[in-house]
């Protein structure tokens, strides 16, 4: 039924564009907007691979809790990410996914993370969001060749681009969040990790997924993902706590591990790993060690891009699940008993 | 009929290195050296996208106009990537086209422009333009899987990797054009655009192409566009006056927008879209929000090579338009309306 | 007679860890660890391309005349990384072969180089080992595609990635050995080439491929080669010599001539393309070509890593034999004369 709706409503929203491509729309009824506004939440939920639209409602008030400004930047940049991929004809079935959302949301945030913002900066998130649709294109086509998921990709290369860009742009600052350009040095072990550090580390590592430093909207962001599914639940605070786990061995800094630094990244590696891992132990093995890989090249970089002063953002979770994702293919431990 | 004398005159041309593969020219007459000459010309053309050896002579005299050394770097990088792709045995229409060509022509320019005239460096360009052709030859192999071009990339790799290996070899020195390396800071805006920063950096975006920094040079290179296309003429004034719209909105330095910084790799975007963008409206926005993503990504790319005091070349044009001609079969509103 | 043991040994070995897929080896007898031993050494062979697991003893003996704690590394390097592909039920003639060992040697050599060693240091190595033949395993699926092989790659972004993170990790600390992290400058000539630079050089080119700096260590290699192939045993010396004549002409530092730094990729290279150098002179040309590219993209990544305090390691290797093996197919003189 709800599909039966989407796909009328959607004829709708097509067609208002279609023709001449770009006229402006003449018979918005409500129940197209209403299926428009479902295509945007289905993208906040993408954020965390959830289809599901309840879940991105969820999310969306974990972040306006935190921030209002972050808030309305998400929904401007899904806004603007989907309507780019309405507009220019794009698959049906991704748009309504939420899959042209995901990322536009992400460059939202992040572009008024750290930067400033001012009027130009919020046209810059149309344009940011509006490519993030592009390089989603792109990179469906280029990957298909290996049947591999884009994932959070064209909001990395955005965002890094936009923000770099800014480096030339007098009117356009950044924030104080963003890292000062600095030659990477050995650390060395700083603070003490106690039970307050893991609690807090827990749900801010799955709060920072969205960029958000809060532990009650960490709260909110699982409560999300647990109407969408207990699966995905139980493995973002799995990832989450592996992450700490594997930061606090290494002697990784204490506010970093509480921050949730080196939480988020594993959080989403291991959603994406969740069902492989239920299959049997070496598939439970094999998913574990790619949230521990991700802790690890996390810290990578971080220090990788230290030089430039830009942050990782989901860059060690792309990296690190493209890798297992190409590499699972080739074991035959990782396939169901009867199949091996 | 040229087609017939190209022809006969390339297998001259091929018989002569033939058999043992390097043999010197033994029948080396002046007809198969008026071909080569052709191939190197339609290769200068290519950098412009060109498949024409009067626009190639135009854009050589254009470069002569401005400084001699650069106009027998263009030649000199020209003739060696054209020579070892027929030495080699590589397609024949390819060569012809100047396909082998355009990279080397701006390899010649981009070591001399950044390196200090010796006898090593005009040897170091003989190896790189063959690299160049190397590498040409590969990404051809690598990118048919998607069936996109190669664009100038070979040209940046060639480039990057030569100016970079510089820093190790005592007997190159480096020009005082080349960036100093330093971390990327904040700018402000610094300095106010006139009329005549528009009127200059219009033409300058068109020189920068090739490295030229001179109002008379980008006249006559616009000329030489115009001979072969005024669709391609006009893009390139188009893309020329967008980059610096985009760059002088968002407050960048008045001087690298006279000098036309932020326009070469929009001109080169909008060559490349100019008959896309005529299609219908949304195509049309479609090949200018490339050329507004290509001067926010140069913005981008010279701020990312900063630490390593390196230019950002023709790096944000192959990476933009890479990624919208990927994109570019996702979406249904560009593709003719009889066939949507 | 061999391969039927390396078979039913291999049944023997994986039939042990079959079914759950970890469950602890119950029937492990001598012959099924002799036939592992095989594996482990023709990993340690397959460095410089040889699969042969006497060479691989010489190897190893020449590692351990060096340093016992490096030689160390590399067994544990090596049969984490073959265990792994072992574990996760990977092909068997690529394990048979070495081809999951050699990239996890390296990555233990180097980390016990780069790092200082403690027991958390040789818990990394297990870590990263293991990663390194995930890594192997996505590139041989993705690399599939244009049918050319994955090199020492997995090596470089396994180690690259694993020294980075330890820039976030108070519990790792670097060795002196590791460059400092700084800004690229221009070199001046340092130094007086002399025929001790060249002899010592020479070997130590052979030697740098597994991080020794020590001539006896660079001849046992030599003599390792030999064992396997006097065409590969001439190639590496050949690819030694070329790299410090590129970095001799060119004004490098004495000091990196003396110790092999310009030729350890070369030799690699040299190895690479040794057979094809033979066919004809085209082909010979283009097998030097890629040797003197090789020199050059050392200096060009040596460069660009500076400001990261990163080493090259076999980055240029595996960036120009892929170009020219890519582009190789696009050339007729490269095919022997009857089929051009």
């Amino acid at each position: 039924m709800e599909s039966f709706n989407s796909r009328s409503s959607f004829a709708a929203l097509t067609k208002i564009f279609a023709g001449t491509g770009i006229t402006p729309p003449n018979d918005l009824t409500p129940h197209v907007l209403a299926s428009f506004v479902g295509f945007v939440l289905r993208g906040i939920g993408q954020v965390m691979l959830q289809n599901n639209s309840y879940t991105g409602l969820l999310f969306l008030i974990g972040i306006f809790y935190h921030s209002a400004t972050l808030g309305c930047a998400a929904l401007l940049g899904g806004v603007a990410s989907t309507l780019t991929a309405v507009l220019l004809g794009a698959e049906r079935s991704h748009i309504s996914a939420g899959l042209f959302g995901f990322n536009g949301v992400l460059v939202g945030i992040a572009l008024l993370y750290f930067l400033e913002p001012n009027s130009l900066t919020w046209g810059y998130v149309i344009i940011a969001a509006a490519c993030s649709t592009i390089i989603m294109s792109a990179l469906l086509n280029l990957l298909s060749t290996w049947n591999f998921p884009a994932l959070t990709a064209p909001f990395v290369i955005t965002t890094l681009l936009f923000i770099l860009a800014s480096a030339r742009f007098g009117r356009l600052a950044s924030t104080d969040i963003l890292p000062t350009a600095g030659l990477p040095t050995a650390a060395t072990v700083e603070g003490v990790v106690t039970f307050s550090t893991l609690m807090e580390g827990l749900f801010n590592g799955v709060a920072q997924v969205f960029f958000q430093g809060s532990l009650i909207t960490g709260i909110i962001f699982a409560i999300g993902l647990l109407v969408s599914s207990r699966l995905a639940f139980a493995a973002a605070l799995f990832g989450s706590f592996i992450g700490m786990l594997v930061a606090w061995g290494m002697g990784a800094d204490e506010v970093a591990i509480r921050a949730g630094a080196f939480g988020f990244n594993c959080v989403l590696t291991a959603i994406v790993f969740a069902e492989l891992a239920m299959k049997n132990t070496a598939s439970f093995i094999y998913a574990t060690l790619a949230v521990v890989a991700t802790a690890v090249v996390f810290a990578a970089m971080s220090a990788a891009l230290e030089p430039l002063g830009m942050p990782a953002l989901t860059s060690p979770f792309v990296l690190v699940v493209w890798l297992f994702l190409l590499a699972g293919p080739q074991f035959k431990q990782l396939k169901p008993p009867e199949s091996s």
